[in-house]
Parts: structure tokens; sequence; C-alpha cells
């Protein structure tokens, strides 16, 4: 600072806003460091960079027009008011969706800590022990309460889940002859719209059974029921069905409610082969539908078929236990369209939660919170039939339906008066407890449905007998693994979740320079709304004139998702990125299918893209064709022009990435757009790469007719250690109509989706609701100017790195000024040639010197792909540049045979402190070589906890769910 | 969990509220543990743990009255309602109080996060380097921006810090016949008060001046200006004012706002030899007056007359720079009755915030927000001026004062319909802005002061003319240093915090077992009103009308308070510790005032007692004559009734400490009050051990008349790394008219203290209120039960503690049946004998074992006492006996002689990564047994960032702010 000392120079003008930009809390260089690398690329503004970069038939001029709330304050002030048109009431709606009591210690140490929610995808294993030993957690708990011996790391949500199921069971079962789908007329609705949007493009038959029409028979694949079912019911034949359904070779899948299963047997224990699930209950807030982690598990014959993420156990170099992400083998981007799933990710953050939620109450708290909730359901029961009322089902576990006749609509309105949304359909009405109710709301209950006359004393709340068929009380032992039995006060637990967090490298401690994924800050001030109960309490079957305040925001969110992308209408359904790809592509299946084009469907997809594109277009229908790129890694015009022509009249779609996976804005991107629309198509661009072209030009304006956004790349929704996401879809005119629509509106009342929706997608009609503010405070911050500004700078640092470390390591794709777009890929193929040296080594070398790795072997194997963001400053880079210089350097000393090709720095790294520290010194390389290569690492030193973790050991020996880690230490 | 299977046993009764009951979460051990401890002492029952513990004399059996809500739920539901009795209101009242935006960044990751307030005073500087580096900057940004060279690490409160400024001045200057101090009518009424209180036992006469009357003489040894001062009025005869005080050799104090420092020339440069101030606009909430942190600074020949604590650079024993507190000779501890002030703590938390805040912002952003609200202040003026009102000063920073005439009420009333709270005496009305104040604000201010005459665009805001005297413009740059150049981007200073964050052992990595500091849980659900804006928001001076919440609260709290202690009336003004022995002994003072005997001024203090005790009994004016102990570190009876007895006449009051500071029940603590009562004195119990006593006995029915309460130590305020504290005063009813009132309650027309009211003690009339909250959520959640069973369980964690290490360490005080209270001293001093090892060895060597060490030599040097509070659990507690242990293990070796006297495992420790990573390894063990001496220590372990520090070394090169750390590394 220098004041002038002048008075007359101290005021000039009130600069009233300046001061508490956001953008400039959120864009990491200030316009000094912009300046210094600018001038490090030979450059005289941002402007001149854009020009060079952005191929000017696309480049837009004018400014985005998004207003700008540009103070923290403000925009938190602004978005209240929003929240306030949210009315909390108590929702006993069912449908899958319960309040919950979220310990706030798990809220502020968890889900409100930059430490938990700014991790990424825990492929770097080495330093994601924390995360790992959580979500290992989480599938012990599963697979405890299942009873079913493997769980995956989690899935979107029930309703795909169950569309998981039924994808899975159909893979196991793939004869041509099985072709149908059974599921109970029980299940929630949502799960049976989101399995029947599934179904239809593979081919899938579903049948809708009930207890009179279930007839399983070798027609079927499989079969599909809901424990309890979503009127509560507990239905004693269950056994007795699944055993008939085995009998005749069906899979059996259960979609169980974790929580009953406290008291109720297990899925595993009645003859299930899958079971599914939300864990929403299970201290997650309900969000107005997510996100939250659904669960699945299967028996061990079918593991490898298990979709989504699975953590398991492994070991070390050092042979001391480790965990990591298991059978990676079977992700879609490896079997691209021959995937059976389209899953990318896990809900990693609330699987997170709900397994500590599980840890901090124990088996004997959940048991507890479980009976008390059946408890006031019995209670409930005596009350409806003293009334006068039939139950629907004399046996449940939280959820009583009965027909009130007459009064159904009395009983609502005194429930909404007092505060109480229950669920009605004609006059059936519905009450399904949670954990937050107490004596007092019994109370109230009992009164509204005996019409005053019972009261808690007057039902005998002492005596209760469960109404659980005697056949289906569970009779085993859950949760005797000692995490679960050990953390029980709130220091233990507080120490527990710290102890794990520091493990784990997070945004909070250095840049994760990921390719693709867009790690840029997630600040703080757009976190806090998500935990504002107007967010975090509403089910998302509440009536619309509760949730108002959401409602406006949506529209306000999809207004502004149009106007920076140029498409004309967007759907925030899709709650992953991948669900966005397939939503995108029903839609285009769906309009040429409105055209009477039902046999388009072919789908060229470039070699370069991402493997979820195949799999999404393989589960949308399609038949996928590869189109060649060009060795700048460009789409091959000549190759995609005489695809579309010799596949003319089947041709569906184009699936395109822009800019490029390789890092690259493509100059002919109209054309290919061109040689697609011409023939017929429809375009799709995938929108990870979003980030390069906010502000600077318009998707919509240039081809493409739909693609997602990925709001936790671009738009700042954490990764939360691989999970949650959100993958809204924007259209143009002619998909809108197609958008999807939700079973659940027609409780609510409210609207959304296309004049000719598509079903449900996800379990809920606005996906993942409760983190849309996320996005919504980020673009308000921003303003047009700001989400520009960004852009920009998103592209002026990946030049800049490119630039600095061009000299060490090749960049392998430019543009036509030789600038790349947001990002950089390194090519490390001639080092391994010469000294054996592997992009993972690299990767794992990083940690020793503090840095997560970029993205590697993606797009291109033997390649490092590196994405700054914007939101790091120049220092940051400075430090990541210098440390791979520094390990060039290293590398070298191997090309020099100065060190050995397999007991090097690289091949040994990462180095644990307990390596470090050990009396026994064996390698040729000194101690602080191996800790501490740079001074900087001297001043912030993070130490991997455990050494290079053997992947394969780990395949061979698979072990998912928990084994005391400290146990197996020698 | 074992189910049973059997239907008929699974509901008995609903439990409504047992699972969710915080009373579990709090205490750590569950009662399967407790039984286990239980056994090891041979005990069957708690109960019997109590009637062996506290003497029968005083045990109580009947239940505390306090209502439990024992769901967090609840309890956050239930203060909301209060909350949202307070109204939000934008109080522009000035007086030394601001509306501030807290950056959310900051919000969240310290003052939110367990990592940074569940941090202990940094005693033990080897793991506490995180935060001692943001005190030095703290101290640095005081320096810089009062242009003095040296800071302390902060002050309670602004009014404080100008009676410490007083008391400083007078010890430089004691000569007989300079005993007036001078203080300019503009300082704020508070500070004003809280001066006259503290000046009137020491017989200090304090006179008003004012421009007509400031006529400095040499009867004067010191003046205090406030700059600005409290009607906004920036003085530009001060430098004259300054000089000629000067020229009679007074000390001169300024009191400064530090923003308007931005802009205005520093204290130093006009020639003050100590500047106070308050830090609470930089970033601190309100908080309806507290806590913020007071700044203090003075010229380099003063700085061992400044009180507080003070953080300096020194080196650790490998020669590396680091950070510890300095000059710690200086403390009342050590000086006791010799001490001019009682001070034990800083504001060590707020202090870190405020010095977060200016690394956040900058130099250059601090300016700018200097500028804008001097902006916004200059277009008020001119509409006072256009709507033809007179100014009270024309020159000003951010506060106006005019007379409004007969328009003041309309005025004050418009403001008050449109959410404003402006200050009004008489016809005169002061406007004070503040960083939140933007655009719109001032338009509708210009608007009611013009009687919308006038707006913005009339007034012409785009040339302004600052109204700054010219002498008094600012011309120096401030705030060169690189921390606050380097952290404006989100993610930096995401990352430095928590970089900071990571060097500091706080509660949520291990337990910190701090004899008398009772290092309890701080549970999240006490933390979450803290930060709601009904509490943090509000003004102390803001009507009475519009805080009713509060009072309510303080009401609700004071009665809790009174009934766990058995005493009729509480005074929550106290703002720590001291505060509270201070004001108490002011109560007894006042009492034998008010009835003739002014004479009785000898106060008996126990030679155990802390050395507060007798440092506040002098600056209450109280001779000072000690009591022996005998051999059991009880208070010798016979000495006492010798000293009473011989004191007769001018006997005062006894100060004593219950339980003992030795950690025992004293049998005969009746009779000691006896002795005192029946010769007319009054007893005054430090309320430090509170802890040992809720539920099982009363203070105020077994002889004290008057204890203070730590509200951070049994309350569960958390201790925020060295503060915030509070410590209000319960009395017995003769006291009670004398418990203090407030200068600031004039404008609230709130009202607390007794009919007899002693002048403020603090700068707000409820001291740090915002904190206030914390207690009550605990008090309401434990309820009387859980209150007296963490009482009992506190006993029986220490006598667990007691019991298990009593073979390796002797036990040096016990009570009448062999057991400790709620502490246990280990005697080292057998040892040291024997191997030359210190307390002070084994406290650095714990650190290598993960742990902090427990208060060591205090009450006894050479000893070591421990502390573990309920909240451990017996798992935690057998972590830290195993390590104590182990230590002695090594101890055993040196004794044996097999290690050496001087280089072993305790001389050397704490070793750090770089120590046991370095190549040259020196010492005569291993590096795993430096680092790694216990198998559970690789399951978690704690590296302090620096090696044992050269205390010395510090002490004689005094640095107090900052050098970059990192550039003195070798």
């Amino acid at each position: 600072m220098q004041t002038t000392g002048k008075k007359a120079e101290i005021l000039k003008k009130i600069e009233w806003a300046d001061f508490h930009s956001f953008s400039m809390r959120h864009i990491g260089p200030p316009e000094k460091e912009q300046k210094e690398m600018l001038n490090a690329l030979d450059l005289n503004s941002l402007d001149e960079l854009i020009v060079q970069t952005v191929p000017a038939s696309i480049r837009i001029d004018s400014p985005l027009v998004v207003k700008s709330i540009p103070s923290e304050a403000a925009v938190l002030r602004e978005l209240k008011k929003v929240a306030e048109k949210n009315r909390v009431m108590r929702s006993l709606i069912g449908l899958g969706f319960h309040d919950t009591l979220v310990p706030p210690v798990i809220q502020r140490n968890i889900l409100e800590n930059p430490g938990w929610y700014t991790q990424y995808t825990p492929y770097q294993a080495e330093i994601a022990q924390g995360r790992l030993e959580a979500i290992l957690n989480f599938q012990t708990l599963v697979t405890d309460l299942t009873g079913l011996p493997v769980a995956n790391a989690s899935l979107l949500d029930e309703a795909t889940a169950c569309a998981e199921a039924m994808a899975m069971s159909r893979a196991i079962h793939p004869e041509s002859d099985r072709n149908v789908f059974a599921i109970s007329s029980g299940l929630h609705p949502q799960n049976i719209e989101v399995i029947r949007t599934r179904a239809e493009p593979l081919g899938i038959e579903v049948e809708l059974f009930d207890d009179s029409t279930f007839q399983p028979t070798r027609r079927h694949f499989a079969c599909l029921f809901q424990y309890p079912d979503t009127s509560g019911r507990v239905d004693s034949d269950l056994p007795q069905k699944i055993a008939r359904a085995k009998g005749e070779g069906l899979m059996v899948t259960v979609a169980a409610d974790p929580l009953a299963l406290l008291l109720l047997k297990s899925p595993g224990a009645l003859g299930a082969d899958i079971a599914v699930g939300s864990m929403q209950r299970f201290g997650v807030p309900m969000g107005f539908g997510g996100p939250s982690a659904a669960y699945m598990s299967c028996r061990d014959e079918f593991k490898r078929s298990l979709p989504g993420r699975i953590v398991g156990l492994s070991k070390d170099a050092r042979g001391k236990p480790a965990i990591r992400l298991a059978l990676q083998t079977r992700e879609q981007h490896i079997r691209r369209e021959k995937a059976t799933s389209n899953i990318c990710t896990s809900q990693v953050l609330l699987a997170v939660m709900s397994s500590m939620y599980a840890v901090y109450h124990g088996p004997e708290g959940l048991l507890r919170i479980a009976k008390r909730i059946h408890g006031g359901a019995v209670l409930l029961s005596r009350a409806i039939r003293n009334a006068g009322h039939a139950l629907l089902s004399e046996t449940f576990f939280d959820t009583v339906t009965f027909d009130a006749g007459s009064r159904a609509g009395s009983i609502q309105k005194q429930g909404l008066d007092q505060g109480f949304n229950f669920r009605k359909e004609g006059n059936r009405i519905t009450i399904a407890l949670d954990e937050v109710v107490d004596a007092q709301e019994i109370e109230q209950l009992v009164r509204i449905l005996t019409d005053g006359k019972e009261t808690l004393a007057s039902l005998g709340s002492e005596a209760l007998i469960p109404e659980i068929p005697e056949g289906l009380v569970r009779d085993d032992r859950v949760l005797t693994h000692p995490v679960f039995n050990s953390y029980h006060s709130e220091h233990e637990m507080l120490r527990y979740m710290s102890k794990l967090e520091k493990k784990d490298l997070s945004l909070n401690f250095s840049m994760i320079p990921l390719g693709s994924c867009t790690m840029k800050l997630n600040a703080t001030v757009e976190m806090i709304p998500v935990t504002w109960p107007e967010f975090g309490r509403l089910h998302p079957a509440a009536p619309a004139s509760q949730t108002e305040g959401y409602l406006e925001l949506f529209r306000d969110l999809e207004s502004m998702l149009a106007e920076v992308t140029g498409f004309d209408a967007v759907s925030l359904q899709p709650n992953a990125g991948s669900q966005g790809e397939y939503t995108g592509l029903l839609a285009i299946r769906a309009y040429h299918e409105s055209r009477g084009d039902s046999h388009r469907n072919v789908c060229l997809i470039p070699k370069s893209a991402h493997g979820t594109n195949p799999a999404s277009a393989a589960m949308a229908g399609f038949k996928v064709v590869v189109v060649e790129c060009d060795s700048e890694g460009n789409v091959d015009l000549a190759d995609l022009k005489r695809l579309a022509e010799q596949n003319a009249p089947q041709l569906a779609a184009l699936m395109v990435t822009y800019p490029s996976t390789h890092g690259v804005f493509e100059e002919n991107i109209r054309e290919i757009c061109e040689v697609i629309h011409t023939r017929g198509g429809q375009v799709y661009m995938d929108g990870a790469n979003m980030n390069a072209q906010i502000g600077v030009c318009k998707p919509g304006h240039f081809g493409p007719d739909v693609c997602h956004l990925n709001l936790h790349k671009t738009f700042c929704i954490p990764h939360g250690g691989g999970g949650p996401g959100m993958g809204p879809i924007a259209v143009k005119s002619q998909l809108a109509p197609f958008l999807p629509g939700h079973s659940l509106l027609r409780y609510s009342g409210a609207s959304t989706g296309g004049s000719r929706a598509l079903g449900a997608v996800s379990a809920a009609p606005w996906g993942s609701a409760s983190i849309l503010p996320i996005s919504w405070v980020y673009m308000k911050l921003m303003g047009g100017e700001g989400l520009r500004r960004a852009t920009e700078v998103a592209i002026l640092n990946a030049n800049y790195m490119a630039k600095r470390l061009e000299s060490h390591f090749p960049v392998l794709y430019r543009g036509r000024s030789g600038r790349v777009a947001h990002e950089c890929i390194l090519d490390l193929r001639p080092l391994k040639a010469e000294t054996g040296v592997e992009v993972e080594d690299v990767a794992k070398r990083l940690m020793d010197y503090g840095f997560h790795a970029p993205t590697i072997s993606f797009p291109v194997a033997g390649t490092l792909m590196i994405e700054p963001t914007e939101s790091e400053s120049k220092a940051e880079m400075d430090r990541f540049i210098d440390a791979m210089i520094a390990i060039r350097a290293e590398i070298e000393t191997i090309r020099a045979g100065k060190a050995d090709r397999k007991n090097n720095l690289l091949k040994n790294a990462p180095h644990t402190a307990e390596m470090v520290t050990s009396t026994e010194w064996m390698f040729p390389y000194s101690r602080e070589e191996a800790a501490y290569p740079l001074p900087a690492v001297r001043a912030k030193k993070f130490w991997p906890s455990v050494a290079r973790i053997d992947n394969v050991y780990g395949d061979r020996n698979l072990v998912c769910s928990c084994a005391p880690i400290e146990s197996y230490s020698s």
C-alpha cells in the first residue's frame, strides 16, 4: 500500500464494490501475475490470448447477460430471501426420503469442511487413505445390513440403483428368451419410472406385478421387490416369493430401507442376489431429493458384475495394508460401449457421511433409533384402528397407509395446519415416520388421526407389540467391527474423522491439476447455503406451494445456464455427468422417433472420447461407430464425412467433446456439426471442458444440439472426494419437448420437463437439488464479466504451464496458433522408452513433492494432462512446475545411467515417513532426496500414509469390507 | 448389537430420548468403561467414589434443578426461538463497535473449525507454531498501523486496554507527586468508566479534559486521547497536544481506531508512547460487545512493561527460527502481588481472525475499505450541512455528529423504521459508518438526513474531498511484509490457514490434559449458535427492545449458574477469569466500605494460590498476606488462624481455591471459611476447579461469599488457543448490590448490575456476550443429572489415571480416603535428582508420542498436573498413560546409566520429521525410538514443526513482529 500523503489524492470517487468483488478471490492470479504470465507468453492482453486460442468462427464478443451480485454478503442475503420462500415442514411422506438428524459433529467436520469436500476421486490412493477407509466402512455397513458379502462404494440414488440392478441382472442372464424384468407394484413410483426409462432403449420388457399376479417364469431374467414397500407394508410372504423366483432361475433384487434392516431379516438371508437402497436417512439431509448415497450389494459370485466403484484392501510396497479402488478394469472407460453401465462416479461425500453416522451411533444406537420409529408407527396404527380406519397392511416398519374414507381431506388439512406433510392418494393416506419424530409429534399425529379422541396415554405406549411378521424378525448380529463400536463420544468421533482427514490431500493443501476434472475453487460462500434447513429439509414430493424458493432458484439457474451456453432449455434432473450424457442421447432418440425416424440408431464417437460416451450411447440404444482422430488429436474430418455418409440413413448423433479431450479448440467444429446436421443427425457435445468456453463462445451457437454441464467442474460444486456431481443438460429448442419429467411431480404439483417429456432418469425431479445453490451463488457472484474473465485466466494458466514445461516435457497437442485451451498434455512416452519411467511413477513421485498428480494416461496412454483452472495463482503453479522440472532432472539421472532403472526415486515413490525414518536405509539416494527434494517442500510437507500400493494383489485377493487396518501391520 | 430374533422382545417401551441424549456424547467413557475404571479402583459405583472424595460436610444429595433438553436438535430449536427475539438492525452507533464483513473463508475455517478453536494457550510452542505465526502477524499488523515497534498478542477489550495503559504508565512513572491521569472527554464512555473503576483502588486521580481544559503538568504521570474521538472528530491539534504533554514528561497513550489508521498518521508518528484500541472491526462480529481482540503497542524502551502476552521469534535446537511466548518472566504468576496487571491471557482466536482479515485484504484492500467508508461519511456530512445542521467537527474518519435540533427525534425514528440504529444524546445525533455500508444504504441515510431532499446524485459522489486534517494524512507505507501481500485469492488464503492449522496440536488430535485448565469437549452443537447473526451482529448499545433474546438468555444462564453454585446473584460482565477475581474483590471492597469498614484491606492468600490471585488483590487495593500450606498441600489451618487473628481489624478477605490447586477436596473448608467470617472478612473462592464440584457440592452453601466461574473451563467455552474466556462471578446476597453496572446501558436502556453497582470492569455490559450461548447450550443439554454425572466421571477419570500412574510416578497429594479430585499431581523431582530429567523434558518428549503435556511446575515446581476431564474416554487415557509409562522407562535407562544424562531421548525431544529423516544421525538411539516409540504412534503421528526452542535466546534478542520465517532457514 502506498497512501499518498496528500489529502486530495485520497479520495476521488468512492469505489463501492470493487474491494469485495468476489471474482478477485475466485481467480487465483491477481492482475500483476496475469501480466507476468502474459509477458512470458509474449502476449499483451488476455484478449490477444483468446483471439489466438479460440477460433474466430465461434468466438463471441458480446458480454454474457448474467447480472452480478459481487459482494459475498449481498449474495447470501439475496439467496436467503429466495430460501425463505421454501417452507420447512415435517414431511412424513416417505417414498424413500426421510428427515434425519445430522449429527452436528459430522455436519461441521465433514459436510462443511473443505478438508473433505474438496477432495478428488481417490485414484491416487496413497494420499487418499482417509476417505478410502470411510468408504470401506460404508461398504461394511451395507454388507452387514443387507446380508450380502460385496457392496460397492455407492450409487447415485435408489432409483438408478434399481435400474443398475436390472442391467446387472441382464448382463448375468443374457439369454434372449429371458427378456422380462418383473417389478413389484409396491416399488416407489420413481423407481418404477426410472427402471422403465432405462429398460426401453435396451429392449427389456418391464412387467409390474402385485401379490396376485406374481408369476415368475423362465421368460423373466430377474425381479425386484421393495422391502418394506412404498405403502409401508412388510410382506410376510416375501421369503416364499423370493424362493419361487429363484426356483425359476431369476436374479432377485430387493430394494431395502437400511434402517428397517436393523429389525428386519436381511435381503441376503431371504435369498436375494442383489440389494439396493438409499442411505439418505443415515444422516444426510433430504435436500429436496438429493444428493445422498444409494447402496448396492450382491452375492460373491456376482461381484465382477457389480457396477460403480468398489473400494478394496490391498497392500503397499512395504507389505502394509492399504486401501484403493478395486477392479478398476471393470469400468466403462475400459469397456466403453461394451459396458453395461455408464456410471463414472459414486456419492463419496454422502457415503462418508452415512458411514460416519453409523460409526457414531453404533449398532446399539441404530437399533434404538429403529425401535423408536417402529414404536411410533405401532402407536399410529392403533390410533388408525381406533378411529375405525382400515390399515392397508398390518405389518410395517415405519410407514402406515390406511383408507381414511371421507376424512382423508380433513386429516391432510389438519396435518398441514400443524406443520405435517402426509402422502395422500385418493382417500388413502400414508404417514412415514423418521428419527426426528418425538413423543410430542406422535401425540399430535394421534390426535389428528383420531379427531382428538385418543392420546399417547390412552393408547398405552408402555407395552407395545411390534407389527413385524414373526418370520422376518432379524436375528443376526451386525456391525460388530470395532470401527462401529469405538467412537460414540464426540471427542472420539471428532478425532477419528480428523485422523482420516489428515491422510488425504485435498485442495486446502495444494493444487490438484486434474485434466478435464477442473478442480477449481469451491468457495466457502458457495457452500454456506447447502446446509441451510430451507434447502436441506425439503422433501422432493412436498407441495409446490412449500418449495417456491427452490423453484425460483431452478428457473434462475436454468436461464443463466441457457445464457452462457447459448441453448434454449435446460433440465436439472441428471445428477451426474454420465446421467447428463445419457439423458441428452435419450432426448435425441425421442426426437428422431417423434419424426418417424426410429431407425436412426448410429452414434458416431471420436476415438479420443471419454469412455462414458460410448457407454451412454449403448445404454441409449445406439450403435456406436468410432471416428478416427488425426495426429493432432482432432477429429479426422475425412473419416467423419465417410462414416456419416456411410451411415446417413441411420445417423442419429455425433458425440463430440469441445474443446477436445486433447485440450484444443478444434478449428473446424462448425463444419463437423454441419456434416452431421446435413445428414439428419443431431450433435451431442460433452460439456466436460466447458470451463474453456464460458463467455468466449457458446456451443448453442456453433452447432451442438445438446450438451451436458458438469456443475461439479465448471460451476464450482466440489468433487466431494468422488461425488456428488450434477450433470444438467442444455438443449436447442427442437429437443426441449423431450426433457425428462418425473413421477414425483404428481404429488408436489410442481412441473418440470418438456411437453413430450421423457420418463425420469433420476430419483428426484431436480436431481441433487440441494447443491444447486452452489452454482447459483457462483454465477451470481461472478456475473457475465467475471465468468468470462475466469475462462480467460483458465486458458492463460494452462498456456503458462505449457510454456514453462515445454522444454522439459513435450506438449502433445496445440491449436492453430500454438496455444492450448484450458489444459495441456505432456508426453512422457519418449522418456519411458529411454528410462523405463512410467507416468504412474511421476504421479507417485509428485506426492513426495506435496502434489496430487494430473490426469494420467487419458486421453492418451503414457501422458499427463494438466488443468490448473483459473483459481490457481502463479505462485502455486510455479511450485508445481518446479516439482515437475525437478522430477525431470531425476529422470535424467536415470537416462544418464547415474541412477538405477528399477531402484530409483520415482520407482520407489511415494516415500512414507515410516520409510524415511527407518534405521535401515537401503535406497541408492539420500533420505533428504526422498522426502524433501526441494526447499519449498520443507516449508510444507505432506506425508503419504502408505507406500506404493499393489493393485494386482488387491484384485486377486478381493476384500471389500473392513478388516482392522492396524491389525494388518507387521 | 444383538437383536433377539424374537418379535415380542423388540419393543417394550419406546425410549424417546435416550439414543440422542447429549450427555453420552459429552462424557467420554460409556458405562462399560466407567465400570472397568471403578473396578480398577476397587469401587462399586460412582456414588461410592464421590463419598470417598468429597467431604461429607459439604456434599449435597439433592439433584440440581436444571431442566434438561437432551436432544441437540431440540436445544438448537429452543435457542433459535430465543435468538429470534433479537432484532438484527444496522447499528451505526459507533462507540468502538462496528459491523464488519467476516470473510466466509475465515469464518468457516477458523472460527467454526475445532482445529483452531480447541487449541490451548501456546505454552508448548513446538506444537503451536501455526497460531504463534498468526499472532506474530497480528503483532506486526498492530506495530505497522500504530507506528510503534512493539505490540502484545492482544488484550481483552479496548476499555481494559486503556486501564492497562494507565497502569503501565504509572509503573513507568511511579513518582508520588505525579498521581494524576488525564483523559480526554472524547474517550468512549466505557473507556472512561473502566479507567475510573481501575484507578480508584490504586489511588490514582483521574482528570477529564477537553480542548479548553487540557493542561498537562508535572502533577500528571500520563494522558490518554481517543483518535478519532467518540464523536468522530479528528483533532487537528492532536500533534500539538501530544507535544505539550511530552514536554511535561507525561506518558502519552492514544486509543486509535485501527481502520482509521489506514488514512491517519500513526500514533507513533504523532509522538505517542503507547497505543491501544479494538481490532473488532477487522473481521470479528460485534457479538453484542465481545469477544474481540484489543491491541496494545508501545515504544521499544517500554517493552518490558507491556502487559499481557508477547509472542516473539527465537530459534530451535537446530538453529531454525521458531516462535514462542516471549518475556514470560514478566507475567503475574511470577511477580504475583508485585504485578501491575493480572492479565493471564489474550484473545487469541479473535486476534488470529483479525490478523487473517488483514492477510486476506492486504494493505490495498484495507485502504480501499477505509477510503470507501470515509467517502460515505463525507457524503453524509454534505447531506447534514445541506439540511442546515451543524457538524460537531468538520474533520472525521467514519463518524459524524451533528446537532439535529428539533429534528433529532424524527431522524432517529426514520432511521429505526428503515432498520438503522443511530446514537442520540439529546438533540445530538451520531452516525458511524462501517464496511458493510453500500451505496444503497448511503442513499437511504442521505434521504433520512435531508428529509428526502437530497440523493447520492444530487450530492455529487464523483468528486469527494476528504475531511481529514492535512497534517494528519498518513504518508508511510504499511503492511509491506509478504504475509500481507500473498494470500488474496481464496485458495491461497485457505491453504495458508490450513498450513498453520496443521502445525498445531488441538483437541481434534488427542487429549490435552492440562491441570486446572479443564480442556474438555467443546461440542459442535454448542458452537453453532455463536455464528448466528442474531447473536453476532448486535451492537452492545442497541436498544433493549432489539436485544430481548440476549437478555432472556442472560437471565436464564445467570439463574442456572446460581443454582449450580448455590449463590444468590451472578454478573456476566467479567470477560476473563482474572477479571472475575478482580471484580469479586472489588465487590468485597465495596461491601466493607458500605459498612464503614474502609480500613479492611488485608487479603489472605495461601501460598499455593495461582499468581493471578495476589495480582488481582493488589489491583483491588488490598494488602496481600500469604498463608502457609501444610505438607499435604492444604491450607495450614493454624497459620490461617494466626494470621486472621493478627490482622483481624483489617481483615478484608481470604482467597481460596477449591478443590485446592493441589487437586484435593480439603476437608476443613467450612472451618477455613468460618475463621474468616468470624473476624469480619469475606471469602473469595477461585472457581478454576469448579469442574470437580458441579452437582456434588455448592460453594454458596459451605462458606465462600463470592466466586468466579471460568466458563471456558467448566462450561465448555473453548480455549481458542489462549482466549476468549469468560469469568462471571457469583455472589451471596450481601454482595449482590455491588455487582458492576455499565455506562453503555444508558444508550440501550437495558439493565444489569446491583443497586449500588460498581463501575464497569469490561468494555461491554455482558462481557463476551456472543460466546455465552455455548455455556447455555451445554447446561441445557446436560441438565442437572448430566452435570452431576460429568463431575463424577471427571473425578473418576482423574483417579483412574492416578491409580495407573502411581507405581511409575509418585502422586503428590491425596484427600482423606486416598482419592484425588478432578486432577492429580505427579512428582518428578526425585527423578530429576537421580537422572537430570526435568519436567520440561517429559513435556517435550510427550510431543513425540503425539500428546500435549499436562500443566508443568504448577502449583509445585518439578511436577506435572494432569486433568483428564470427563470428556476423555478410557481408550484415550490409556494411550496417554502408556506414553507416560514408556517415558518412565526411558528415564530408567538414564538412571541405570544405559543412556547419557545430556544426550538422550528426553533432552533431545521433540524430534521433528526433518531431524529424523536427516542422513546424518548423531543420536545414541534409533530413529524409530525417537519418532515412533510405541506402536500406537505409528497409527497416528503428530510431527512437531520445530525442535526444542531456545527461550533464552529469544528473550535476549527480542523480535516481536514478522520476519519471513522461511528466510531464517539455514
